[in-house]
């Protein structure tokens, strides 16, 4: 395969989070020989697009690669004949985020990047970007496989395969690899040897099952789990531990994001005290960036910097070049995607998306068939999937009362008339990145 | 048919509602000639049935109808050979609904009889009430018809059918008949040129069209229900009015007990503020009762008096001898009722229990093929549906874990340790009415 | 409901049977006051039309009714703003039966017109012109309701739920009513006391369960099915009877056409028999059909001869003029019809057509819910299912491989071979009826 | 993992085909490092296990490997603690065979081994056998993989998941591979380049797409299966050819079996023909077999003869090694076998076996989400799923009724007379083997 083109476009490429991914392009070299990776952003982030592009380029100096990194703002130019698309962008940047997280806080609601209000506008905002991709790549890479990390994943995932002609799209997430790290821990065995079978939706996945070698240890988990002598411990997983009667009568392993509505009060709290205190997390991140911005400038630095591990997002691009790399070599390993559910789940429409243990082949990911979800987790799975599809809509279509119903009926709205109240004060904050809302008199 | 034996059973006979359905058997008896009438209770309740069996004693005899009415404690002899037995009864009288309506509000958790903590303990108390009944019937009067007033219905229709011999069960509520009457009065025509297409669960049916003569008006009722010139109107049906958006972009009729979902901020707080002033609803109630059986006592009242419509329960008894007669005769018109989904909404398992519109013929009812319920209101169903089914197994089995997990799952629970905690004080405050939990060394 | 025009179109009007459907909307006048009856038919039937409308003109003013009988050839205005249309004609009329008949014996294959090649070509033949009636109905009677007589319905039904926008049509067969009036009979109860469960497709519909006075009585009649004593009673409803062992173990009532699937040998035998001595049915039929239109010139005649109860077909006109008036006063009783699926039966797509008892309403059948049909009886009906739905296809398309592979897959062809064969005679055969598969040089 | 015992049981050892499955064992030695191999086999097989025995030994100790065999009529002892069980047995050997082809015929129908009435009956007297054997694993080796391949193996495979408590099973086949190699060869490919989309059922299983190096050629392929230049080729796959636009609109890749269904007639012509010429297949069979066992008792003979290719069964041992190697390793490669559906395939009840495409691993088989097999395939594969289950019921319930109607409606018996005259006659000529139907005075 010597002399094969082998491109990657990465849009939202001066992310902070690129180096992460050029590390993992040079880690995984030998089965993957890329040959090309075109970093593209939009003309607000030319700034940051030089400065990381740079550092790739030193990287891949440094690792006597024979990559070629291409610096752009030409979407169009990046996607031609691309073999894979990845996108980590973020429309309206941290700032946005801090309003999606300061804004709903007022009114007493969960404020957080990928569920509720939050979860809601970062969907409005992105899913129009995404399906203007999808369309780009129809025209210039109909081959190329899309590998989307921008959340709210899963909704972008939903509206990708009801919205657009693209079929060959995956979500990708870093919350069921962090679970398995997470459980390897607890056991105390390498990560290598643990399984779980993922089933559920993006920040919504279950583990009903849990194997070291091949042998279920899902018992011993969640014994382990609601053991108060490993609290501690658990609490650096999950953020808190769970009530041991609720962990062990759900029988199944819960993902981080569980506990916005598992513990819907007091996560709400926590927010609230944190964005009077510490910041929001947007604030947080913010500042992290900066700081790393500043690392990457310097002309000497040639390696992913150890800081970038604070900044979140552990695993995510490392996550990305191991799904990349399966599919290219047909490795049908086993890794959590989003993907179209084709009766793997049964209790979920064949034509949405969940996530999914799946094999990797060339031809994409195949969903596990899992029979069903238990019947206590099912009932939250559907909910936050009435809630994703009814905002994709509202994406797509601009219509205000559909948003209204989205927020409305999502679990962490306490009523229809704080939903209204919401949406009214998020759509004029993010005005200017939600044009399918504001054209012409359709509105109010 | 002369001479041939017609026998309704009545369990919880006692009740202060029975006036109510011994009227609707005097107004029916011409399409179903009920011989005999038997009012059980169980000993706690011997006073009170003294009182309501003889004023449906001389409300017979003024009547000048042939019907027997039989006083017994004796749920056997009562069930014997019965060819309908209707169940009404109260596990722990309006003294356990106070706590079930008190208790939670402690936790900042609504107190309500079939919602959230209470629905649940209700449950909890009753279902093994209803699988005893369901074992006496298959021995005393297995071809006779189980319809089931007493709530949480439609999670003891579920238990019913997971856990009892018996098939031909009907859950029945008040809730649909009490919608049609509200579009009837709000579109100003006769309740009989109505029909609404109900489908969903107890206490949380929605419906997806509504009709005039046949006519589809599902429009004209969503805007007149979203014009705020119709509010007070609105508020009279359904307590508070939605969001005029909310509502048009959910575009189906909800029920009044939507609100505890879509209103449940304001909901707790109206709940709170009762609790302090006129006190919780068990209370209202008990002091309506305590003065309906001073009126019952009256020797010379041979009538329903006009005060039980106060008591709530509305149409109840109607619709119960409505859904009997239609069975009798055979009669084939659409009612609203709980039974199997059997296919009739395609997200619903087919083997549980759904509040449906369905023809009521002689072998019961068939619910109407609906397709599916809007992908908007389908999460909450099933979320409903999971809560309902994790409750009626802990139910079953008096495991304390699946309580707590029921709880934890209920929309209407903040968190895995308020669940915990309200599951805690509950199960000792109702320790009576729960032996399945306080079996040997089990429980906690 | 004076006054009020009251429109039904039947097209095909030329037809022998016409004084039967006239008789139907005499007797049942009361229920369904029909103010114009639009006899409509195609040049080549004009002659026939002028007799048997005249008939049925003299039959009208014998019963004294206001009810005005139109005949034209104009399709258009026959259908505009017509209420019910009714479907009765047969494409290249029994000529071209008669080919359907004896063309598939030449190759060994049954011919029978609903039934293998020949219901293949009927259906090829049938459904262009049933959707472009759609077409017209879409824009001159949009509220009507298509009530199609037309055979092979089943499959006609399905093409019109999938490839017309047309929603109201129910397709409508006498052989669930026969199957009634046979096990009347066979109990010597009245008909009206009887009610069977049927379940399935056209010409292949099972009774799953059968009820005299609501009480089931299939073990009985199973019983008498299989008993020897009844043979020459039973052949009398099935052709021939089945044995014990087989119709015991199936534990369902079946449809006189399961003989062509269950005794397949036997049929084609009779069948090529049937040829060689009295002629194919077709030929029988012409014969009865001259015999019929010279009786019903005669001006003296205005009542429907009894003669008509020879041509079969028998309860038809019966059956639709029941269906009709029963979508027009509401009646909601219950009626085997050809409708959408949806969910009623579990194995069969919900948007399938399915031959089902049904309650009738104003808006039309609802299928009752039905769960599934017997293991042994469900790989069957999707065999023909899958039939009807590629013979569909081929129909809409005119594609070659299309029939081709319908035919092989139907379950009475021997092979693709012969398949091949039979499709090339019969396409040629045919040719003048089949434009969609001559046109250009797409063909062979 | 040295010193670690691994042990596999092949129930009916002294099978002519065991010198292959022991080729594979030494072949795949590195990756599969079997310890012991017990070729177990009933008293009237002794003599045989005797002479193939021994031959296995001396294969084993030319290729120098640690592995004993174990020789033994004890099938307790052989299946205790074996970590995977294999299934040749053949009930009443090829003497039974015989019976199976040859009485068929003689009412017209196909005789085969797999296929209708040959296959109910291979079915019927092997079932019991497969069932007792499973109820030894529950006790002797509970955590064993049963690799059945005896036949009819779909219909064992069902029964196994239906009426035993080993959920531990999988039936193989090698049809499916057979397939790959026609299309290898076809297109001049390698082997390992070539992945078939494999659904359906056993003996009646898709290719629902064909890819070399992941890419798809199906429409290649058919052109080629359609091309009369390759007829004698593609003859050599599928004993015969499609006609082109049969195959071309069926658009999926067939198996040799649906030779029996498509072309039932000429299978029908042909197994008549060479019942009176060559002899059944039994008859040839037998004679290949007696010579190959006097090639095994030849004392020098070490390695398989080459004389077993001719016996049928290519690749069969070697799918099984394949298999077993998967499972042990964790392979996950994609392999098709027989599985429970679990939603794979959308038309098949998620509880039923089907023949499929599924990532093998540790844990077993994971079906690959196939969404559904074609409309035009689907009727006959639910026809031959409900002949399964039939038969599986009767076989286990000896209920001669049932097995009238498993015959009745497998799609290649005529009637439902000539299904009881053979049941008759084949109960009659199986007697021996079919204990289960002659319990008692219940049968006849």
């Amino acid at each position: 395969m010597t002399n094969h083109k082998l491109k990657v476009t990465t849009i939202g490429g001066g992310s902070s989070y690129t180096p992460e991914l050029v590390e993992g392009f040079i880690k995984r070299y030998d089965e993957f020989p890329l040959t090309e990776l075109w970093l593209v952003d939009i003309e607000e982030g030319r700034e940051k697009l030089e400065i990381v592009g740079n550092l790739a380029k030193r990287m891949i100096e440094k690792a006597g690669l024979p990559i070629d990194i291409h610096l752009t703002l030409d979407r169009k130019a990046a996607l031609k004949d691309a073999d894979f698309v990845t996108t980590q962008f973020r429309v309206g940047l941290l700032n946005a985020r801090e309003k999606d997280e300061r804004i709903p806080l007022k009114y007493g609601v969960l404020g957080q990047e990928t569920n509720g209000p939050g979860g809601l506008f970062k969907g409005l905002r992105t899913i129009p970007v995404i399906l203007d991709i999808c369309r780009d790549m129809e025209e210039l890479c109909p081959d190329a496989w899309l590998i989307n990390f921008t959340n709210p994943a899963g909704m972008v995932t939903e509206a990708v395969l009801r919205y657009s002609n693209i079929e060959k799209v995956i979500g990708l997430c870093n919350v069921p690899i962090g679970m398995e790290m997470g459980i390897a821990k607890l056991l105390d065995v390498d990560h290598s040897r643990i399984r779980i079978d993922f089933a559920g939706l993006n920040h919504m996945v279950y583990g009903l099952d849990i194997y070291v070698d091949g042998v279920s240890v899902k018992e011993e988990v969640i014994e382990k789990l609601s053991d108060p002598k490993n609290s501690s411990f658990v609490k650096n997983i999950d953020g808190m531990g769970w009530e041991p009667e609720f962990i062990q009568a759900l029988d199944a392993l819960t993902c981080p994001y569980h506990m916005y509505y598992y513990k819907s009060q007091e996560m709400v709290d926590k927010a609230l005290e944190s964005s009077k205190n510490e910041g929001t997390r947007a604030e947080i991140v913010q500042k992290l960036e900066d700081e790393l911005f500043e690392l990457y400038k310097d002309e000497k630095l040639n390696t992913k910097p150890p800081q970038l591990e604070e900044r979140g997002g552990a695993y995510y691009s490392d996550a990305a070049v191991r799904l990349i790399t399966s599919i290219y070599t047909d490795k049908r390993d086993i890794q959590p995607v989003n993907t179209k559910n084709n009766g793997a789940i049964a209790s979920i429409p064949a034509d949405s998306a969940v996530e999914i243990s799946s094999i990797i082949t060339k031809d994409g990911p195949i969903p596990l068939t899992m029979g069903d979800i238990p019947v206590a987790a099912r009932g939250l799975v559907q909910q936050i999937k009435s809630f994703e599809r009814v905002a994709a809509q509202a994406a797509v279509t601009g219509d205000y009362n559909t948003a209204i119903l989205a927020l409305a009926i999502n679990p962490l709205t306490p009523s229809d008339t704080i939903a209204k109240e919401i949406v009214d004060e998020m759509l004029e904050a993010h005005k200017d990145y939600l044009p399918q809302f504001f054209q012409s008199e359709t509105v109010n």
